[in-house]
C-alpha cells in the first residue's frame, strides 16, 4: 500500500514527495515554499490559506477552517494549510496573501528548471606566502593559482579590487575568497572563506511596479522579495506620458532614470533587510523591463523609440558595472540587462519566453503577458512571432472608480448569485477597500452572465435589484455596501469602469487575433495558452473567457504563469545557459508591428463586445449563458 | 656621379635621403625632426645649433656661424643647421636646446622601428537609415556593419558611448566615425569623418620628471611633447622618502596618486595646447614608470614593495578606463600601463628593453638606464638578467652645490685646458646659472686628468691655480667666475660635489659588475653598451670612462640612447605588436636582488675610486693620463 504522495505547489510548479499524514503547511516548508503562519500551525491565526481544487486526497474540513473561511471560499477550494492533511497526490495553489515575504502582490511566476551555474562564482583560495626566494607579485600569485587549481585562465581583475588585494591578502593571512564574474573578471576579494555568502537580485521594472527576488546563488533559493511602486508614476502613469515627459523636458530623461534606479535600489534594500543580507554580498543584478523602462533605466533617449519607425537604441544584452549606477550592491559587481526583441517587446518579454519555454517545444503556444502594455507571442521551437498592444492599466486597478492594486484589502474574487446578491473574497481577509483586476474580470463577467449588462456592456435596467442604480448621474452596480467596507463607502462598478475593461480586453484579444492570422494558425491549433502578468493565478479562467479576454479554448490548455518576466530574470541570474538562451530568443523571435496591420482596427472593434461580436468564436460562452438564464441574451 | 645623400638625425635615428645642396635645416623638416629657427633660416638668430662630428661632407663654416659659435663649440663640431649645406652622407646630432617643443630637457630616446598598428583605430562608417521595413536597433546596425565590412566581430560598446549613439547617428545623418580600442570595444562615436583625428599620449613618470609625447596615431608622428617636474617632489625628493610618506600618513598614498595624475595631466595639456589638439581626441595613454611610481599612480599601497621580500602588487600590464582617473583625455579611452619586471625594475625598464631591442638580438648587450634609480640589464635574446641600484639624483643636478637640471642656463659641457683654464657650453647659449649632470661628469673627469684631484677624489693643493681655493672652509674649483654667470656669483665644484658623483657612479658601476659576474660574462664579451636616461646623448663618453661611470670598452660599442623609457611607451602606443612584446619582456627577464648579493659592498667600495681601485679594469684611462701629464698619477 502506498504511503507517500507528491505535492505540487503552484504557481512555482515546485513539487515534493512526502509521507501520508503530513499537513500541507509542513510539506510546504520542506519544499521551500513559504506560507504565512502566525500561530505556528495551530489553526488559530487563519493566515495559512491555500486553494486545493481537487480535495479527494485531503482530510475533511476541520472546525478551525470552518471558522476562518466563508462558505463561498470553501466552495472555491480554500483550506488552511495547517489543518489540511495529505493522503495522496495533491495540487496546492498558494494565494498571494498567504505568502511569506511580500504578501501584497503576486511577484512569483512559473519558471523553467535550470542547472545552477550562476555567472558569479565564489572560490576560497589558500595562497602560499611570498618569500625572498618566491617574490611573485600578489595578482600573479592569485591568478596563477586560479589557473592551476581551477583551470580559470585569462582572468582580469577589477582595478578597484586590485588596489585592495595586497592589504586583504596579508590581513587574511593569504586565505581569501574571490568572486569571479562570467569566468572573466575578479570583482571582489574577501578575507577568509565566504564562498557560501553569495547573492544576486533579479528584478523586473514594470510600468507600475518594480519587483525583485533576492536569490542565494549557492543554493538557487529565493531568500526574500522586494517590491515597490515604480517611482516614475509621479511623472506619468503610462509609458506614453513618460515618453512625452522625457522628450519634452531637458532633464526629463535623467529624472526618469534616477527614479528607476531608486526604485530598484529600494526594492533591493527591502529584500536585503528582510533576509539579513549585506548588500555588499550581492554581486549581480539581472534586470528586465519593457523597452521604454529599459531605455529609461539606461538613460538612453527614447525619442527614436517613440517615433516612427520606432527603433530602439540597442537590442543585445548589456553588462554594466554596478558602480556606474551607484546601484547599492557590491560596486564592482555587474548589472546584466537582458536583451530586448523590438520597439515595444522588451527584455520582460524575452524573460516571459525564457520562463515558459515556449521556444523549446514543438507544441504551438500562445503567450500573453498582460500589463499596461501587453506582449503576445505565438509559435513554437521552429518560429515565434511577437507583438505588443497598449491595453492600459485597467486590469491593474487603474482608471477604475473603485479600482486598486492587488494588495491587502482588495476584493480579488467576485460572484453574483442568481438573485443578484454578491459574494466576494478579499486579500488578507479584511474589510474590502476596492476592486483589483481579477475582481473586475469576475464582476463584469458575472454581470453579463446574470443579464445585468448586455453584450455591448450597457446596463440592463430591466433587472430589478437595489444594487443597480444611478448615483450623481453615473450608472453603477454595488459590489459591497458601505457597512461592509473598510472606508464605510460603497464599492461599485460603474458604466465607465465596464467600458475601460472592454477596451482593455478588446486590445488584448484583437492583438491575439491579428498575430495568429499572421502566423496562419487558429485557436484550435493551439496546444497551450500561457497567461502571464499582473493577474498572477488569481484570475478566474471561465470568467476571463466569458469576458472575451482570452480565447474560448478548453480550460486545461490555459495556464496562468504569474510574473514570468521576473521568473525569467531569476533564471538568468542562476544560469549562464539561461542567459545564453535569452540572447538566442532575442535574436530569433520575429516582431509584428500591430499599428501597421490593416485588420487590427476592425478586430479591436469586434472584440469590444462581450465576449465578442462574433459569438461563434466563443461557443462555450453561449452554453454558460443558457445554463444561467435559460436563454441566449439578445444580441442587440 | 652621386647627387643624393642620406642624413641621419640622432638620437632618434631618423634618416632621410636628400639631394646635395640642401641645408641641414631643410633636410630636418623633411625628416620630421623639428629644429628651432626664429629667423626662418637666415643665419640671424643662431638658434639652429646642431653637432656634426664628421664634417667632410659639409660646406666650410660661414660667417654667421663664426659669429654665433665659440671656438670651443666649433671644435666640438657645432654648426648652424641653416648654414650647413649637405654634399654627402652626414650624421647630425640635434642638441636639446635646438629642439622645437620643450627645449629644456632631453625627452627623446632611441627607439626600435614598429609597424604602425595602434591599439586605437578610427573608422568612418556610412550606415543606412532605418525604415518601417528595417527597424534594426542602432547598436546592432553599427555592429553588424563593422562585422560585415571591417570583419570586426564581438565588439562591445562603452555604456556611455552607447547612450549617446542614437542622437549622434541622427545628427550626423548616419555618417559617423567610431573609435575602436583593442579590436574589442567602441570607445567613441563622432559625427562625420574624423578618422584622421586620432591621438595618443605616451608618458614616463620619472621620480624627478614626467615627460610625454603627444602622437598622431594615424601617422605615427610625434606632434608635440609635454614635460613637468614630478609634482610628488614636494612630498619627497627620492623614492624612499615618498615610500615613507605613503606608509606613515593615512592619506599619504592618495596625495601621491593625486600628484602623479596631476603631473601627467599637466604634461598632456601642455602638449595638446602646443599642437592645437583637443584632448577629447586623445584616446589612449601608454604609461611607464619605475615600480614605485607605478604603484603610486595606481594608488596601490607600496608597503609590501618597500619591505622584505619586496613584492609588488601586480606585474602584468593593465588597461584602465581614463575616466576612473579623470585623466583629461577622452573619458571613455584607456590608460595602458606597461608591465613591470620586479620590485625595483619597473615598467620604465621594460620600455628600455623594448626600445633598444636587446632582447631580440644574439649580441650580448649591457643596458644602463641612469636616473635617481638606475636599472641595469645584461644579456641577449636567449636570456636577460636585470637589477636595480639606488644611484641618487647627483647626475640630475641634485645634491650638487651649483647643480641644476639640464635646462636653459645649465652648463652642459666642460673642458679644462692644460693651464687650468675652463671652457664650457651652456644650454640655450646664455650666461650660465649652474652645472647639469653631464657637466659634472666632464668637470670631475677633467679635474682628474689635469691632476686637480687624485683617484680618491681629493683636491691636489700642489696644483697652482686661482680656481682651486677654500671658501668658508669648503674646498672648491671654480668653473665660471662671477662676472661670467647669470647670477654674478661663481659656479664651482666642491669637494662634497665630487664625493656625490663618486658615490653615484660607484653604485652604477658596482651594479654592472655584480650583474655581469652573475651572468658569467666579462666586459670583453659585451657587444654593445646602451646608456639611457637623464644624460641623453649630451654626455662625453670618454669622460664617462675616465670617471669610471661606464666600463672601459671601445667607444664604438657604447650608444647613448636617451629616454628609452618614453620611447618604449611610444612604441607601445603605436603598435599592438610592441605591446605584446613588452608583456613577453616582463615575463622573460630575470631579476637579481642586488641587496642580497654578498659581493656588492666590496664592488661598490672599489668603484668609488676614479676610475676604479683596480686600474687594470680601465687600461685606456691610464693612457689618457700619460698623454696629458707625461706620467701616471700616483695611486695613493
Amino acid at each position: 500500500m502506498r504511503t507517500s504522495a507528491t505535492i505540487w505547489f503552484e504557481p512555482e510548479g515546485r513539487k515534493i514527495d512526502t509521507e501520508f499524514g503530513v499537513t500541507i503547511l509542513e510539506a510546504s516548508r520542506e519544499a521551500g515554499v513559504y506560507i504565512r503562519s502566525e500561530c505556528g500551525g495551530k489553526g488559530i491565526c487563519g493566515k495559512c490559506r491555500v486553494i486545493v481544487k481537487e480535495q479527494k486526497y485531503l482530510n475533511d474540513l476541520m472546525d478551525a477552517e470552518k471558522k476562518h473561511l466563508t462558505n463561498y471560499e470553501i466552495g472555491l477550494g480554500y483550506r488552511l494549510a495547517c489543518c489540511a492533511v495529505v493522503k495522496g497526490h495533491v495540487v496546492v495553489e498558494v494565494p498571494v496573501e498567504s505568502r511569506v515575504g511580500d504578501q501584497r502582490i503576486q511577484i512569483l511566476g512559473f519558471e523553467g528548471a535550470v542547472r545552477l551555474s550562476p555567472c558569479v562564482k565564489k572560490i576560497f583560495v589558500r595562497l602560499s606566502k611570498p618569500t625572498l626566494a618566491d617574490i611573485k607579485p600578489d595578482v600573479e600569485r592569485l591568478l596563477d593559482y586560479l589557473n592551476e587549481i581551477h583551470n580559470l585562465s585569462g582572468l582580469e581583475v577589477d582595478y578597484h579590487v586590485l588596489k585592495s588585494l595586497p592589504a586583504i591578502l596579508r590581513k587574511a593571512n593569504w586565505d581569501i575568497t574571490v568572486s569571479i564574474w562570467n569566468n572573466k573578471e575578479i570583482i571582489a576579494v574577501e578575507e577568509g572563506d565566504t564562498s557560501n555568502v553569495s547573492y544576486g537580485f533579479a528584478v523586473d521594472i514594470g510600468t507600475s511596479k518594480i519587483a525583485g527576488y533576492l536569490v542565494n546563488l549557492t543554493t538557487g533559493q529565493v531568500v526574500s522579495a522586494g517590491f515597490v511602486e515604480n517611482p516614475q508614476l509621479v511623472l506619468g502613469e503610462d509609458i506614453i506620458s513618460r515618453l512625452n515627459y522625457a522628450m519634452k523636458r531637458k532633464s526629463g530623461l535623467n529624472e526618469l532614470q534616477k527614479l528607476a534606479v531608486e526604485g530598484v535600489k529600494s526594492a533591493l534594500i527591502d529584500a536585503c533587510k528582510e533576509a539579513g543580507v549585506n548588500p555588499n554580498n550581492v554581486y549581480e543584478i539581472t534586470l528586465v523591463g519593457n523597452t521604454a523602462m529599459h531605455h529609461f533605466f539606461l538613460a538612453i533617449h527614447p525619442n527614436y523609440l517613440a517615433l516612427s519607425p520606432f527603433v530602439p537604441a540597442v537590442k543585445r544584452s548589456l553588462d554594466i558595472k554596478a558602480r556606474i549606477f551607484n546601484m547599492g550592491i557590491n560596486p564592482h559587481g555587474y548589472i546584466h540587462i537582458l536583451p530586448i526583441i523590438a520597439g515595444f517587446v522588451g527584455a520582460d518579454a524575452v524573460a516571459d519566453v525564457l520562463a515558459t519555454g515556449i521556444h523549446e517545444t514543438d507544441d504551438l503556444s500562445l503567450l500573453v503577458d498582460i500589463g499596461t502594455n501587453t506582449e503576445i507571442f505565438v509559435g513554437n521551437s521552429e518560429d515565434l512571432l511577437s507583438c505588443s498592444c497598449a491595453s492600459g492599466p485597467a486590469f491593474e486597478g487603474m482608471h477604475i472608480k473603485h479600482g486598486m492594486k492587488a494588495i491587502t484589502g482588495a476584493i480579488e474574487r467576485v460572484n453574483i448569485t442568481s438573485d443578484f446578491e454578491v459574494e466576494y473574497v478579499t486579500i488578507g481577509d479584511t474589510k474590502p477597500s476596492g476592486l483589483c483586476g481579477s475582481a473586475m474580470v469576475d464582476a463584469v463577467a458575472a454581470m453579463f452572465k446574470r443579464g445585468l449588462i448586455d453584450n455591448k456592456g450597457r446596463f440592463n435596467w430591466q433587472v430589478e435589484t437595489m444594487r443597480l442604480k444611478k448615483e450623481e448621474n453615473e450608472a453603477e452596480f454595488v459590489i459591497a455596501w458601505g457597512h461592509e467596507t473598510a472606508t464605510g463607502k460603497e464599492i461599485t462598478v460603474t458604466q465607465k469602469d465596464i467600458r475601460e475593461i472592454q477596451l482593455a480586453k478588446a486590445a488584448i484579444y484583437a492583438g491575439c487575433s491579428v498575430i495568429m492570422r499572421r502566423k496562419n494558425v487558429s485557436w484550435k491549433d493551439l496546444d497551450r495558452i500561457f497567461v502571464a502578468g499582473a493577474f498572477g493565478n488569481s484570475i478566474n479562467l471561465e470568467n476571463a473567457i466569458v469576458l472575451g479576454l482570452i480565447p474560448d479554448v478548453p480550460l486545461e490548455k490555459v495556464k496562468f504563469v504569474g510574473n514570468t518576466a521576473l521568473a525569467g530574470a531569476k533564471m538568468a541570474l542562476l544560469s549562464e545557459d539561461a542567459r545564453r538562451e535569452a540572447d538566442v530568443i532575442s535574436k530569433k523571435v520575429r516582431y509584428l508591428e500591430l499599428a501597421a496591420d490593416p485588420t487590427f482596427d476592425d478586430e479591436f472593434f469586434k472584440a469590444t463586445y462581450i465576449p465578442h461580436a462574433d459569438l461563434n468564436r466563443f461557443p462555450s460562452v453561449g452554453s454558460i449563458l443558457r445554463d444561467s438564464t435559460g436563454k441566449v441574451f439578445k444580441q442587440s
